[in-house]
């Protein structure tokens, strides 16, 4: 951010009074700009042991497979969020059933909220962002040609707990390790 | 926001392609500033039967009463912003148990997610943007002079399961009704 959006002005980055860290203030009209985390809202659609899956038309990660997640829009709710995602997507209309997984990525300031969901009609197609969607078994999950690690992670959790009467709500955080690698820290089922 | 905050350029409302909103487009540069939610993150700090309320010090809602919360920074988690935020407005050093409601706010832009916390140690003490921290039986809290529906709503539904074996874990969209108040919509607990 080199300039502000109200009135053009140059930004300089300092802490305000009061404030106890850096932000983007204009040092012609002393706005302060707040930068906050964006939050990414999806659906696991699951159904007789499957789960609906989308390989990706558009970067980053081209070709991938990811379940259906976007950023949450102003005026939405999360759940209307994820929903929304899993129709432009998937071409699925979806109830929610539940929140079930809550993972933050603070290296670049994401929080993901996955929510399982359940098909309304039987309906699903490509999206203009998809390549294909497809219904999976775990046995099918191609684990080495996911888009995302919170992908993974939300995936990995669910088929440990498929059949189970109830799904636990997790939370954790993905960070790197020593290696390099993105992996869950911080988890917590509830 | 009327000017780019890369280049300086105007700035102007249109539906970019391969989108289906509008969005802040530069005419200079062709940047799409991109408008999401913000994160709330707060605690509902419990201890005994009570719970750990703090009196505004600072606009908006000066001198009302709310649970230590705020918005996430970049490069923290949800949890860890809740406990900073307790830290910072309540000088309580907390230990988060649980997610406990998740309540969005279409309306204004904002999602709320408090959890339920326990104290580390006995200390507490009013932070800069706090008058007063005090512990409150659910008979003590100050209905009329709570600070914002989710925190009303949040301890609501905290009072009705107190002492409960099982917390649930809650979700809701607050809307404004037909006479303009804030009320808890399209509410589940799970």
């Amino acid at each position: 951010m080199k300039f502000c959006s109200r009135c053009g002005g140059p930004i300089a980055q300092r802490v305000p009074d009061g404030d106890n860290r850096q932000r983007a203030v204009c040092q012609q009209c002393d706005h302060i700009h707040y930068e906050n985390p964006r939050v990414v809202v999806g659906c696991l659609v699951e159904h007789d042991g499957r789960v609906l899956m989308c390989k990706r038309a558009i970067e980053p990660r081209r070709g991938y497979w990811t379940l259906p997640a976007g950023f949450l829009e102003l005026g939405e709710s999360m759940a209307e969020g994820a929903t929304r995602e899993t129709h432009e997507e998937a071409g699925a209309s979806v109830e929610i059933i539940a929140p079930y997984t809550h993972l933050d990525i603070p290296s670049i300031g994401q929080i993901y909220m996955f929510y399982r969901a359940r098909m309304r009609t039987e309906a699903y197609a490509a999206g203009p962002e998809s390549l294909e969607v497809e219904w999976m078994t775990p046995q099918q999950l191609p684990w080495d040609d996911l888009a995302f690690s919170v992908v993974r992670e939300t995936l990995r959790l669910w088929v440990d707990e498929l059949g189970n009467d109830r799904y636990a709500i997790h939370r954790g955080t993905v960070a790197r390790d020593a290696d390099g690698n993105y992996v869950l820290t911080e988890y917590r089922g509830h």
